[in-house]
């Protein structure tokens, strides 16, 4: 079956904290845009009103109560059925073209780390909730813990129930992300996020070519 | 494998709005504390400040939007393992008896009608969620939707997302219970729930005699 050349793409950055992918999402916007595409920036978990309203319950859990890896997989899944549903589906159909910072692969990274939640779970709830809308292409950032901690630590407001755990989870999420790569290297791609910003803009512009090509247009 | 007799039972009550489950555990919950049994009344969506939480944001969307079928089924279930871990699962190990105003079965039942989401998937998020923590009974109130709309529509509060469905979604609700026995006639009961509270109570409490027994404590 042909690709449907009027749907707009969907592109997904992932990798762990402070890898720079919010950087990179604007300037991806910024070229795109240049090369007369419509985009939507979007982000998760959140995107829409009550996406965000799950995230900042999943995040910043009343009473400093912890959800458990199950209970925030389940949550960021409901979270991502409405954004999808409100926000990228109707973006794609419109032709425009969809950058989520963060998408479903941080689920299944973040949330089977450690004594998690069962990958095959995770999966089938993945294929349940996303459908038809898998990712286009995934652009994973990958730095070393040290090149990151300092951007880990320093963001303003890093306070939330992922960033201040400790090193050896975010080093499980880096090996997590990087074995994600390997089990899918059709629709991911890994980026050496140690570089300096526009060096990585140039090398995730570079991936883009393919779909940008499919669409008849070059970069 | 003999049943761990030390182990407290659980015990959930279904059935649509207004057949009177509250009432009905009430009941029982008088009558096991009649027999030395320490109970423990618990409700879902909610029953911990998490769970309960969600329960609020499921039931009242921020600015009137409305959750899919979809998400609400995800957001029941995160609710639920959070039930589960913190109050249900050591209120069963501790030998208490746990009798629970809507549980799993309402999620399948409520989630599935008319364009909802595949039983499968339900099913699947259930074993997940659950795991070993099977209701050991479930007694489902059934009663036809005329008896009903009164304690439906008088109920102070009676506004949330799900009372205030049209009578075609309610009468899909009483016939997803009714197949809900017909599929699981080891666990569940239907309970004739147009009969006045205490024929209720006593129809619900024979139910309770092969719990019992097994504890070796008669009724």
């Amino acid at each position: 079956m042909m690709a449907d050349i009027s749907r707009g793409r969907f592109i997904t950055l992932e990798g762990g904290e402070g890898t720079g992918k919010s950087t990179l999402q604007h300037a991806l916007a910024e070229r795109l845009a240049a090369n007369g595409i419509e985009v939507v920036e979007t982000r998760e978990p959140g995107g829409t009103p009550l996406a965000e309203s799950v995230r900042e319950l999943a995040l910043h859990p009343p009473r400093s109560e912890a959800w458990s890896p199950m209970a925030e997989a389940l949550l960021m899944n409901a979270a991502r059925s409405d954004h999808l549903d409100k926000l990228i589906r109707p973006a794609l159909a419109a032709g425009k073209w969809v950058i989520c910072d963060r998408f479903a692969d941080s689920t299944r990274v973040y949330q089977s780390v450690g004594a998690g939640v069962p990958m095959d779970f995770l999966k089938a709830m993945e294929r349940s909730v996303l459908a038809q809308d898998v990712p286009d292409l995934t652009l994973v950032l990958d730095a070393p813990l040290d090149a990151t901690a300092g951007r880990r630590k320093s963001r303003p407001g890093a306070s939330d129930a992922f960033e201040v755990r400790p090193d050896d989870f975010h080093q499980a999420v880096r090996t997590g992300f990087i074995e994600l790569v390997r089990t899918e290297p059709a629709r991911c791609r890994l980026l050496d996020a140690s570089r300096p910003a526009d060096e990585v803009a140039d090398a995730a512009w570079t991936e883009l070519d393919r779909l940008l090509a499919a669409r008849g247009q070059g970069a």
